[in-house]
């Protein structure tokens, strides 16, 4: 009985921090106004690029206006490739041509410098293309377009049903003797932006060209396929992209030391990188925004932490993932020290109102779900098994806690990988009160642990 | 035990018609090209103007297209009022001069067709206001500057502590003599859009013209008031509004009849008419929308619900709330014969993605609780004791259980009552999983009652 008042009265102290950390942030806070800096006055952050570089180099001046402990940058080598000149395709039957949008896919080769034609033929399904076989896709130019599927209520589980295409349709098609690829936009909405991505080639298997082509158009294209007459459908396209030797860059990472359990450390983070074509507003600036602010939160509050937190700014999640493994190197190090990695939070599914928190340990989950309740007003109405990321992925193999940020997914893939993820798709309060609730979970385990 | 079992299964069986709902809408779903042609084809809808009433045939067209069992207009006679040509308006001080964006509040008078211009005071309250008394008052223009608390999570409950402003402040100015108003735009935004919306003159009190100023330009005459130098600061702005006599106008009303208890009747609604300066999308075209898909889902699902269901899209809830009134006013001559509002959904606060239901009676709010779980894959994880409406509020009398459908609220304020409040600011999936809660609940309690 006595636990349990106890247990009652730390709750409310623990909620009164948390309304703390709202107010700051919905009153003062720093998230907004830079990625409007990192969206409006950088721009798009692609791996290698200068862009990626000033991004570093700001993020880098914002945790030590901010006072962290310690801020540093973590070198990591990072592949380069660049877009080149805007891409151009058509639609071509007898006489007939519709201009359509696509765009490469990240890692893609070039076409033929005046570009590549080619009969087109259209798969739902890796399988399908198999099925095939060599005889019917050598030659061809092979058109994946299974959309993701719209009843599924958390989009980003249709993301995951359709990528396969997009991630591995070109090295299969290339298998068997296709010439290009041209894939479905990977996004719910019907319209006319492309969305990027990446996709893997295969060492012992020929690079061909692959490119995202907008949904409208994907559906123009089936529609042209599906019209009886003898004249074969082709389809054009020009890209101009390129490789280039990996690069030097950085990850970025900022601490406040815990000041009984430093060596415990908890960290917060999304990846710097982002695409090229749009501003990498919801993909992932907001989650590198928000996870500087919920330290800066905690710093400008006079919170000291009994462990550590630490916020990583990873580079390269969108091509190659170099920065997560490197820091995940890192850790490992530490842990040789005696310096363990016990939670982790991954940001990185937009800026949109906040919905939950996935964990991904049973016995963690049951443990965080203690301060489901103190975090209910704030709209985080669950904290349940799930969640992780990219970036964090690699600590699990030294027993961290991994926990993803979840906010809102339906608008997320109306932007994600386009030109249209911009500053001004971001709500301020929505990107402020994941702020606030990574701040706070931060907080909680620095207090109380994860289990 | 047994108990147990058979509920349990009978939670699985509406667990299967959720989805189907769900399905349909997400797949084939109607209301968002319903919404499209409401808004870009028709427009801003106050009550009285021509958009109205093609708004109500509009609608009527839908409703009898998608086979209801009875479709028919109810009518009631409005207010009208027009905007007249667009408002100007300027802080003058000295020499200097800025020109500001303001709309004329609903309902307001004009100003001398030449202008008004007076010095201008800044009060953050009416309870200020009073404080200052007549003698400094008189002959004055009162700008009510206080904003909307950022720091609620609910921002409808930061619209409630500053509405008062706009609702009373320019008749309490109008009592001790001044001679104009302007009001902060009621918005945690900070924008150049002003906010309109009603403002309640009293009968005995001289009508003064009264206008929202945007926040940005609110901020800007916060400024020049607290800029130490001699002269004075005045405001001048110009607007032609007028109101004319009442004019016959329609709820538009459709229903699916119960097969079993018919006289039990269930509806859902939002409010047809808009203000006259944007496109009336979020506030309340999507409620609208909604609430005929919700029928249309049920209907071509093959659903036949043991209750009547029934959709009400009453008309002017913006600034009269006479829709409202006349339903009920009817709802009551029915309970005369026996026919009984058993409960009544309102969706009135955006086509934001789903959150929650609120129900403004404790025992039902219990009752209906028990279906969270079969709600919580879509996004509705509270169905709490809260809620109601404005239009459906009229029905309390007869002992209706009130329920306001809560889709997140974050940008709600950011578009109502503005020049923005616009079709593209709409999601298709958030909308359409408004509409698949609605259906699901009026279902769901066509089913197995209220309580």
């Amino acid at each position: 009985m006595l636990w349990f008042i106890v247990d009652a009265h730390a709750q409310q102290d623990q909620a009164k921090v948390l309304k703390s950390i709202y107010d700051e942030v919905l009153l003062r806070g720093q998230c907004y106004p830079m990625l409007d800096y990192l969206c409006n006055q950088i721009g798009g952050r692609l791996s290698g690029s200068p862009e990626a570089e000033k991004a570093v180099q700001y993020m880098y001046g914002r945790m030590q206006k901010y006072g962290f402990d310690t801020v540093y940058l973590q070198p990591v080598m990072v592949p380069k490739w660049v877009r080149g000149k805007k891409e151009t395709a058509k639609i071509v039957k007898a006489a007939t041509e519709f201009e359509v949008n696509i765009c490469a896919l990240g890692g893609s080769v070039a076409t033929p410098e005046s570009g590549l034609t080619a009969e087109v033929i259209e798969v739902r399904s890796i399988n399908e293309l198999k099925l095939l076989g060599e005889a019917k896709v050598k030659g061809k130019i092979i058109f994946f377009n299974r959309p993701m599927d719209p009843t599924l209520i958390q989009t980003g589980a249709a993301y995951g049903g359709a990528g396969d295409q997009r991630v591995n349709g070109p090295a299969e098609a290339a298998k068997l003797g296709a010439v290009g690829v041209v894939v479905r936009s990977l996004t719910l909405a019907n319209d006319e932006h492309p969305h990027t991505g990446m996709t893997r080639y295969l060492d012992d298997v020929t690079k061909i060209p692959a490119c995202a082509i907008s949904t409208k158009d994907a559906d123009l294209l089936n529609k042209v396929l599906s019209l009886k007459s003898a004249a074969p459908v082709k389809f054009f396209f020009k890209m101009s992209c390129a490789s280039y030797p990996d690069v030097l860059s950085y990850n970025v990472v900022g601490e406040i030391r815990g000041t009984q359990l430093p060596n415990e450390v908890i960290i917060a983070g999304g990846h710097l990188d982002s695409w090229d074509n749009g501003q990498g507003a919801h993909d992932d600036g907001a989650g590198c925004v928000q996870s500087v602010e919920a330290l800066r939160l905690i710093k400008t509050l006079g919170l000291r932490p009994k462990r550590t937190l630490r916020v990583v700014l990873f580079m390269n999640e969108e091509n190659g993932l170099r920065g997560g493994l490197k820091y995940a190197e890192s850790a490992g190090e530490e842990q040789q020290s005696g310096i363990k990695h016990i939670a982790a939070i991954e940001s990185d599914a937009g800026g949109f109102t906040p919905r939950a928190f996935g964990v991904d340990d049973s016995a963690s989950a049951v443990y965080l779900k203690k301060w489901e309740n103190i975090f209910q007003p704030y709209g985080i109405e669950q904290i349940r098994r799930g969640g992780g990321g990219a970036d964090i992925g690699p600590l699990k193999k030294y027993g961290t806690i991994l926990i993803g940020y979840i906010p809102d997914s339906q608008r997320y893939f109306d932007y994600h990988h386009t030109s249209i993820d911009t500053f001004d798709k971001v709500n301020k309060r929505e990107l402020e009160l994941g702020a606030a609730a990574i701040a706070s979970l931060l907080w909680l385990m620095s207090e109380e642990g994860v289990q």
